[in-house]
């Protein structure tokens, strides 16, 4: 039995102004217009017994990440009946305890000896089916009892990764893919160091996708971490017998756990880890130089994504959602658009877009966490003007979602629904637009919307008043438990 | 009697993407909220005798430019009595037509031997005092019959502008600013010819600013360009002795006259032409590094102009409207954002902005011709959402200015006012709006929007429907004479 565990966490700042916190790596859409949760899942489900997937994510990120498994699942045959499971971190306590609690889950589901088989939601995997095979061997190994991690051959000297030091071959068939014994994981190395190991063929890059039997993860964790052990095994103890999914973890008690990775919690200490030859084509995604160099580049060696018009530019990865960017006379520049902001950087010096992150963080500027696009529960909206005496917003409902009932202090509303159709309460009255009809909902006047339809309702929001802050928002019933 | 004579023509395509055809060069904001029409004006008054000031503009520059010199003119004392007067080009001709329109307008008002000094609306002269000293003795050699030109003392090896070659010196006042003959117009040099004017010291640039006698230039027309002063003479004949302001020229006969700048068709030969040393802290603002070059650098070499964060950035021109522009670790480029449109250009090859221009040109882009800001003579808009399905403007529009009488085929629209009063008729119903207050235009419906108050009103235009061109208007009335 193997279940996978999809781990989704970091906001990835270095892939800044695309993805921020309110809309992290995970979601980014690559260029086939899929995001990497999309592929992450598809992989998942490409190794999953009994088609259970289990993902440990934040509570922000939960029903964005539903809908793009749903999506996924739509996609596959129209006899999908994978069971996409979710524990929801109330906060961020590092991998360590994401894949205890994971364990636990599936222990108690399927059994101690079950195999779970964990992988980070934002890295790039460009050969299933090595993939497949590398999972293949792992899980056979993992079901022995051994902590397996798979490890990537370098293809260059890379500083930004820790490396696995092969041990000894370990006997297998002739066609299944090789493994070792782990000799040792050492840190990110510097560049002569990158370049020795290089050289010496003996390395691997640690790529955080581990396989092992839950027991041999818990056991590994009571013998070396036996304060989180405890912590995790409490917690769990103190969850209902009757879960629900998603899986809440209580707030307190998760963020009373050490905060700690696998790797040093684990997989450094314990004596029986294994590493997998993977040659999955893997990227970590983890700057805007790697992202371009995942595609070919055109003969003026630029990668263009959108609206884009070049003069004499060479050697540039430009992207744009939708607004014209023209480049004249440059070269090896990173320039990405996401309609309010723009990047350009030299592509070498990706890295430090963080640098301008923690600028936008020091100065609690909105374009460092929020997208002028913002994903909710009932579906998104786009802000289209945001001036000091009106906002102006596109708001997209699913089908059959359904806002919270609310009402505003120092707002009203005029909502023209431009397709789909509307049910609207204002006050105690209720009524259905379809098209081209609009309503107004005065300031402080209790409302809701819901879209009963089949299809996607899109309005247009035109708010008056003098705060437009979405703190400004009582809610008093909401499906979504936001109240 | 000296009467400045204002042209404002060209578009500025290597000011791209701020300056554009619908929104040219001279309606460019510099640094302190200005715009160069408006500084130009404030130059011209400066000067002008008998506070009058001709302007020669294309119609549809004609609104906005009235607007700005509006603006100059209230901040001018309040008993500004100047007369801005105008004549409108049904086609661009060049400067030789146009500059001779106006002599015969000011020739038949005040006299053939009234003086006109020919600006140009889009260069910059940061001396306003030695601009006065250099008019004051251009003036003076104008009314004894010279064709004047102000030469600007080279700074730098420039291959961008013409020079003039210096003849013999004028007699005069020790304290007047020199003048000399010219002895050669000379092209556009190559480096090594502009190294060497540089040098020797007797070279001055064109600027493009001229002084003369109406009647001095109509005689040195007719002796150099018999055909366009015949051409010219005839169609002044044909206006109706009874002109009105805006003049506008009958647009076949102006069409039919020659196209050709008053530099080739008189001043390079004409015997009676002069030069004086206009030491004016010039500018032609040809180009973004032409603008970089106007600021002073911060000590990082960087000028910098709205929301922008960088990191290890140096030597850049960044300039944002309103969207965030983060750079990093990158050095000598221009980056220039209008909301639709993001310039990314090495700082030496901003000239090569045409050459982006021209591609949008060749594709029939909206963004070689209009911002998203659009200027009407009743106000503007801005477009916040363009979409298959709905468009979404924010009006402005002026006290006491009405839109015309229309109806459109295939939109319906909501109007929401956000500021100020609006006057809206719906068929044949009448409404007066306040803020917060919405009515809907359903399709094929006439409807007129008027802003009886005496501030601006603000309204939110909600357009529903399949098509959303300007082309689908039907005008009926239109105080603007554009039905």
């Amino acid at each position: 039995m193997l279940i996978p565990v999809i781990l989704s966490g970091g906001a990835g700042t270095r892939l800044w102004p695309v993805s921020r916190k309110a809309h992290p790596k995970p979601f980014m859409q690559l260029a086939d217009g899929q995001s990497l949760a999309a592929h992450t899942l598809q992989r998942a489900l490409a190794v999953a017994d009994a088609n259970e997937v289990l993902t440990v994510t934040a509570r922000d990120y939960y029903f964005y990440t539903r809908d793009i498994y749903q999506q996924v699942r739509d996609r596959n045959s129209s006899g999908d009946r994978s069971d996409c499971r979710f524990i929801l971190e109330p906060s961020a306590r590092n991998t360590a305890p994401a894949i205890a609690m994971a364990a636990l889950s599936i222990a108690a589901r399927h059994g101690a000896d079950a195999c779970m088989l964990v992988m980070p939601a934002d890295h790039l995997v460009r050969k299933p089916d090595s993939f497949v095979a590398a999972v293949s061997r792992a899980t056979a190994l993992a079901a022995d009892g051994h902590l397996v991690t798979f490890g990537i051959q370098p293809t260059h000297a890379e500083t930004g990764y820790g490396y696995i030091r092969l041990g000894t071959a370990l006997a297998g068939d002739a066609q299944a893919v090789a493994a070792h014994a782990v000799a040792q994981f050492v840190e990110k190395p510097d560049l002569a160091t990158a370049t020795d190991y290089l050289q010496q063929g003996c390395y691997r890059w640690n790529a955080g996708i581990f396989c092992f039997r839950c027991d041999s993860y818990l056991q590994a964790l009571q013998a070396h971490q036996p304060v989180l052990y405890a912590g995790v095994q409490a917690l769990w103890e103190s969850l209902s017998a009757a879960q629900t999914m998603p899986l809440e973890l209580p707030a307190a008690a998760y963020a009373a756990l050490p905060s700690i990775s696998i790797d040093y919690a684990v997989m450094e200490k314990a004596a029986n880890v294994v590493v997998v030859d993977a040659d999955l084509g893997w990227s970590d995604i983890g700057s805007w130089k790697a992202i371009s160099e995942l595609y070919e580049a055109d003969d003026m060696g630029n990668h263009l994504r959108g609206p884009v018009k070049l003069a004499d530019v060479r050697d540039c990865f430009v992207q744009s959602d939708q607004r014209l960017i023209a480049a004249v006379g440059v070269s090896n520049l990173i320039i990405v658009d996401t309609g309010d902001a723009v990047l350009v950087a030299d592509r070498e010096r990706s890295q430090e877009v963080r640098d301008i992150v923690s600028q936008l963080h020091d100065e609690d500027h909105d374009a460092a966490t929020f997208h002028s696009t913002v994903y909710r529960p009932w579906g998104s909206y786009t802000v289209l003007e945001d001036a000091d005496d009106c906002k102006v917003k596109r708001l997209v409902v699913k089908p059959g979602q359904v806002l919270s009932l609310q009402r505003h202090q120092r707002r009203s509303e005029h909502w023209t629904v431009i397709r789909g159709t509307a049910r609207v309460r204002v006050g105690d009255e209720e009524q259905t637009l379809q098209a081209n009809e609009s309503a107004w909902i005065p300031v402080q006047t209790l409302h809701r919307l819901e879209n009963p339809g089949s299809e996607d309702l899109h309005l247009i929001e035109v708010q008056t008043g003098n705060y437009f802050g979405e703190d400004d928002i009582e809610r008093f019933e909401d499906v979504y438990g936001r109240v």
